[in-house]
């Protein structure tokens, strides 16, 4: 299926070289021409003006862009280069609310769309080992799945548009959990005197143990956070999870505990860093004497 | 060596079941006599009617007590039996400072003592395949291992006298954080119309993972609770890493949140289901309309 891409950002740029690798690129646009000029002349695909003329030039579009905006951004400029049969694949984290908005317009001129957020960050777009929860009919994520394969490793269909997002939020909401006991735990153990190594190593072979304990403790012992998940991109990925939760009339107290946190790291000019780095605030609380 | 035992818990009776089974277990002692008397036709180990006895028959006694009072009072209890050399081995989960408070006490009739908190739970017991983190004297570990190896399958020496009540306390805020992620994702995953066990089985396996999520969410599906790791005994131990870090004149957020709910769990009579049972309120947040 020939297909194009839209945003090269840190993932995207990845993702478009997986659907190179397996004969899928047909040409990319990029808000940034520069960077479709570069991955055009690094794989031979079309290096689009306009988002129409890629669309008309293609049977499948992927997306993957930073915002709820950016997303209907895209698909309307599609619009006018789309046409019964095209299909719309987003990879961005957005709102399930915008997922079955950017469907909808799309259906107005007989194109499908899936949404279909990844997990697994920069390391797994570049190795394509990412984890996708697509969300759309039964037929449309058909047709995405052999798409998606190329750039991650597990498809998931979770239900009808908007179900990959709600997906991926809840995953974000776990993420936002586990962080949070990781730095705390592991600040209380600095402060009794633990050795900090034996107690990961110990702790995270039993109940107590999350993949973010496990992989993302050690950074707290070093006290060095290098990205990973950083801070401003889950503080947005957790804000899409709060206003899907406002909807039903709802307050997430853990989420709304982390986003409390991240904002002073952020301010703090730590929101680069990964999330590890809340560390930083549960160690200050017993007098690190820091921030 | 010739091993006492003293609180025959849900824990206790187990613990002292794979001691026999090692030839180590010479007697017992429960505030409950018929308790005792149970073990000894079980076992053919000694029934001893007070502590100083069962001490002076003993090179070590394994405590399984419940709270930070009971140990001091066992401890004190034991001491006119006790003399140079006695072994006291304290399994219950307590403070480090009770840890401490009751190594010195011994230590003035020159006997040794190792803090040895579990984790593994009733399962763990039975099956003699707990987690046991201890402290004490390098040579007090020495003796205590094998002891210790026949209730357990990993048993790490943490360091220092109080440095095993540490680590469980650790492990018990790193328990906290994830029963609130697992129940926070799961009632706006739920609320979101999602397919409960894919969500488990596709997030349980990426970043947004851990023990609870994997072991405990599918209790929420189910909404059933059966325990389990008590909220009653989690707030037990979860009231002494708070006191364990006001200590340090510290506050930890996600330990409070979670004293909080479980508050309210227990009064509404839920106090005896599993942690997983925090689903509950999460849910009702979103209107599920109980509680």
């Amino acid at each position: 299926m020939k297909t194009g891409f839209v945003g090269l950002g840190a993932m995207g740029a990845h993702m478009a070289r997986s659907l190179h690798r397996a004969g899928l690129l047909a040409g990319a646009w990029n808000r940034t021409p520069a960077k479709t000029a570069a991955l055009a002349a690094e794989t031979g695909c079309t290096a689009f003006d306009a988002p129409p003329a890629l669309a008309r030039a293609c049977e499948c579009v992927v997306l993957c862009v930073s915002a709820d905006a950016d997303v209907l951004g895209v698909v309307d400029a599609l619009l006018p280069g789309a046409r019964p049969g095209l299909l719309v694949i987003d990879c961005s984290t957005v709102s399930a609310a915008t997922a079955r908005e950017a469907a909808q317009r799309l259906a107005q001129v007989g194109a499908e769309f899936v949404d279909a957020p990844v997990s697994g960050g920069v390391e797994g777009a570049r190795q394509a080992t990412l984890a996708v929860m697509a969300g759309g009919t039964p037929e449309a994520f058909a047709r995405a799945k052999p798409v998606l394969a190329t750039m991650g490793r597990t498809i998931t269909h979770m239900g009808p548009t908007g179900y990959g997002q709600a997906t991926k939020a809840t995953n974000q909401i776990l993420c936002a959990g586990h962080i949070q006991a990781a730095a705390e735990a592991m600040a209380f153990a600095k402060h009794e005197g633990l050795p900090l190594d034996r107690v990961i190593e110990t702790l995270g072979q039993g109940a107590g143990s999350s993949w973010y304990f496990v992989n993302r403790a050690p950074n707290m012992v070093r006290d060095d956070y290098p990205a990973g998940f950083r801070v401003r991109l889950h503080e947005k990925d957790l804000k899409i999870a709060r206003e899907m939760a406002e909807r039903h009339g709802v307050h997430l107290p853990l989420i709304e505990m982390t986003l409390l946190h991240y904002r002073r790291l952020i301010e703090a000019g730590h929101g680069d860093e990964d999330i590890s780095t809340l560390f930083r605030l549960k160690d200050a609380m017993f007098g690190g004497g820091r921030e």
